[in-house]
């Protein structure tokens, strides 16, 4: 049967991506909060703030999964931002999850849960080395990451947190050939994280990218993840051949 | 020069334990809440409700450490009261430690952070493991450690995080033989942690119970600390000699 997925923060551009390339799929409900398309990609929309419990709740009741996108992603995000969208946030989703019987979260983190290893280039960084956050914004999804183990560990509910990398139709710069995630390889580690049968991992999803440092091992062998993408086809372009 | 230290949630057992414990060593101001002592352990008294970042902010003015106690540490508490208390309280002391010039923080963890493995018996427990929380408590003060980490890391403040174990006179019973935190092993490792030049760290704080299952190797060799209790001298009341 069709699994029914709400997606959150659609309106964002991980967000809009996974509702158009997952809706063929599985059923999808898409949640919005200031901003909704003109022409939603599914017409199954729920509009509400993640802060106000009470308001995002009803978004998951008859879901099988989960993708929790919605959040700020602005590593200059104020704690009172950071606070409220994405630690109130995902509480809320995951506690709504659970009260509706919705057993499986795909939790969206960040590399900036690690990103202080980056900026002092100790690589590789493997994902359960402890976290090191770069912004208020890394801090709010490493306690989203353990916030889910807790949920996994006392309700037996699925929670996945994938590290997404670089989300970019190509890669435009140095950077961006080592943390580049292709759109198709997001929505696949999307929806192998939808259907894996591990009940908690934290896992770095990013394409296949030649120059990257971040290890991507289990989310190919525990996952089952088949990167297709190498950001390494545009190095030549990005860097020059001189 | 006698060090300046603040201590939060000093109406609590640890708390009042550390202002009297404490006070011949430092120059201390004691933070309450709701709960104020007829006669306070010291004269400097700083009234306020942590979770109001104006109402705390004064306290840190002047200091040199702050040993962050005040929290909600019932495994049972709910979210709000974890939000409020724990989460928004430490961020509202970091924060204003930072603003104030304030660069030292002792803050209080708790074994729940790793309270699944336990549950688990998955012994022994070192303190840099991924957490696995047994509470939204748990949830709390891992999030505390990682915010203290960020501080650390992009504010060079010094941040040691003490995993607490169970404080009290003495054990009286079977688990407080390996959990047991005396009263001067207490305040023996916060003393420790406010003269360590480390700048940021994790680190379990028992006494040197013969039968613990957590980690105290980097207490003792990186802090400094020398545990001079061990819960075994009770072993044979609270077990019985048969």
């Amino acid at each position: 049967m069709t699994k029914r997925v709400l997606i959150t923060g659609a309106a964002g551009r991980i967000g809009s991506h996974l509702a158009s390339a997952l809706k063929d799929r599985y059923s999808i409900r898409v949640h919005y909060h200031n901003t909704v398309p003109e022409i939603p990609p599914v017409d199954d929309v729920h509009i509400a703030d993640v802060a106000d419990y009470d308001a995002i709740a009803p978004a998951l009741v008859g879901m099988d999964a989960v993708v929790h996108m919605a959040a700020d992603p602005s590593t200059r995000a104020t704690w009172e931002t950071v606070r409220d969208k994405n630690i109130i946030g995902a509480y809320n989703v995951l506690e709504a999850a659970r009260v509706a019987g919705c057993q499986k979260v795909i939790f969206a983190s960040t590399n900036h849960v690690m990103g202080m290893y980056d900026r002092d280039r100790q690589w590789p960084i493997y994902a359960n080395q402890p976290p090191r956050p770069d912004s208020l914004y890394g801090v709010s999804k490493a306690f989203g990451e353990t916030l889910g183990r807790f949920y996994h560990d006392q309700h037996g509910m699925s929670v996945i947190c994938l590290r997404i990398g670089w989300f970019l139709t190509e890669p435009k710069d140095e950077i961006g050939l080592w943390m580049w995630l292709s759109p198709r390889d997001c929505a696949q580690v999307v929806w192998r994280a939808i259907e894996s049968p591990i009940g908690y991992g934290v896992y770095y999803a990013i394409s296949r990218n030649s120059r990257r440092h971040w290890d991507i091992t289990e989310t190919i062998e525990r996952l089952g993840y088949k990167p297709e993408d190498d950001a390494e086809q545009y190095a030549a372009a990005i860097l020059g051949h001189g």
